[in-house]
């Protein structure tokens, strides 16, 4: 018989909610507006009941959250959202409420670790255990495996606030992270590209010299991330990457400053498959939700 | 009945050899320069071989190796030196010389993840399942843990080759590393403080404002790897940390840099047990060969 999972996408603006054993076997799904906590997790519990009743019972379901979330199995406030400005949702208890809605076993990791996972179990990263997965959009995130863990030490990843070098001469814009200005996130995002020219990055034709600063922050943080822990490949999703011309000025300029140091043919020839897009498409989220539960009863 | 193990702390200058249970039962110990490969792994074998006749058989030995080296184990060359510029050194199987020699399993790893594992298994790393080591010296390497795994994807972490923010005005100096001029390793490694002061940095007195420099390019780099991968600690040896003096400038930049993005007590008040210099001292690298024997049969 067939395990089916639940799986919920859980962003700042909807959820998407899903039942599935695969991405080829998706039941039922539904989205829906977020709004205060405890109608929003109402609003998934109920669907995770008619999706029994219809379907048969659920092994467990996970949850790609927003964050900042407290993800360390120990801690009072494991499973909970932590600081977010969001009105009612600071300090929320989601699995909690959630599992008191449903009594299924409840995984729980960030948004972008979630579509990591669905990325290694259907997509991109199918076979590997070190890779990183990459959102380049509203912001910049990154999450992924390490022989086959999660990062979740202290708290978890904020790629997209490493520091890089930034030439003021090339490009005077002082970046528009509120917490570090010229980080990644700052230099790189889709609000940072439509700042600085002030044109959405949608709009942006590809030959505008933006794409060529674009992919020179971006090159510089995954030559930053390479370096750091040594992945067998990364996946660059997110708005901003379905510029797909970004992919062969960030995989050359990758090169270009790695120059020769990591001896190895993936990187040195086999960059197109070193660098992709992410291939489970517009059920990436709530996929990556899957792999959690998947994940959670592992 | 104590289980011994073997260990190589295998430098490019000379070999150190040990044969103990834990730092408190160190049973013997050799050191000697590394010459030919034949000769250097057959003194290492002798050694082994008398520890054994005085002490009974050994149930591992651990390899902490200079590099590059080859950690895939699915690879025809696992268990080499590789691409290293040391004469007769390059593409030199010394897993396999060793195993040839004393039958026996053999662990293996870089200098510095050999290093981490020690601090993991009797030092400043005690009880973490996600920490960096970063030694500051002639070269910058770093290794570690995420969940109790080893950073082996596509080779290793070259964590001294991370890229920074350079601000040129304040420091002119365009960085000595020959591949990437002024990554981390090009601005902070001993020989980088040597050449743009012109005297040796164990020379430069406290006050000297090379420190503040120092540890600016310190702080960015440790900020990028407490994004990119969250560790619980992050642990500083090498000879270029023991001018302690250092360890309270680098802590505060690395408060001043994160700005309180990352909320965690951890940074936000114990930082000066989150960032510590190592502690087990003058045996750190054989005790790390040590604890990869160990882990070899785990």
């Amino acid at each position: 018989m067939t395990t089916l999972f639940g799986g919920i996408e859980a962003g700042g603006t909807k959820f998407v909610c899903a039942v599935a054993s695969s991405p080829q076997d998706i039941r039922l799904r539904e989205e829906f507006s977020t709004t205060t906590p405890a109608e929003t997790v109402d609003q998934a519990v109920n669907f995770f009941r008619r999706a029994q009743q219809a379907h048969g019972s659920l092994a467990g379901v996970g949850i790609a959250s927003f964050g900042p979330i407290d993800l360390r199995p120990a801690s009072p406030t494991y499973g909970y959202i932590t600081t977010t400005p969001k009105p009612g949702w600071a300090n929320f208890d989601i699995v909690g409420a959630l599992r008191r809605g449903i009594a299924v076993p409840v995984g729980f990791d960030t948004d972008v670790n979630g579509a990591a996972l669905g990325e290694w179990r259907w997509g991109a990263a199918q076979g590997l255990n070190t890779f990183i997965y990459l959102t380049i959009g509203t912001g910049i995130g990154g999450g992924g495996l390490v022989d086959g863990r999660r990062m979740h030490g202290l708290v978890h990843p904020e790629m997209g606030h490493v520091r890089l070098p930034h030439n003021w001469q090339a490009d005077p814009f002082p970046g528009n992270c509120p917490y570090h200005g010229d980080c990644l996130e700052g230099m790189a995002s889709g609000p940072a590209i439509e700042k600085r020219w002030g044109q959405r990055a949608s709009s942006l034709p590809a030959g505008h010299p933006a794409w060529a600063i674009e992919a020179e922050y971006l090159a510089f943080g995954l030559v930053n991330f390479i370096c750091t822990l040594s992945p067998q490949r990364l996946i660059l999703g997110g708005g901003v990457m379905k510029q797909a011309h970004l992919f062969p000025l960030v995989r050359r300029r990758v090169q270009e400053l790695l120059n020769a140091y990591v001896q190895d043919a993936h990187i040195l020839e086999q960059i197109d498959e070193y660098i992709v897009p992410p291939t489970l498409g517009a059920q990436a989220g709530v996929l990556g939700a899957i792999a959690l539960a998947e994940q959670a009863i592992a």
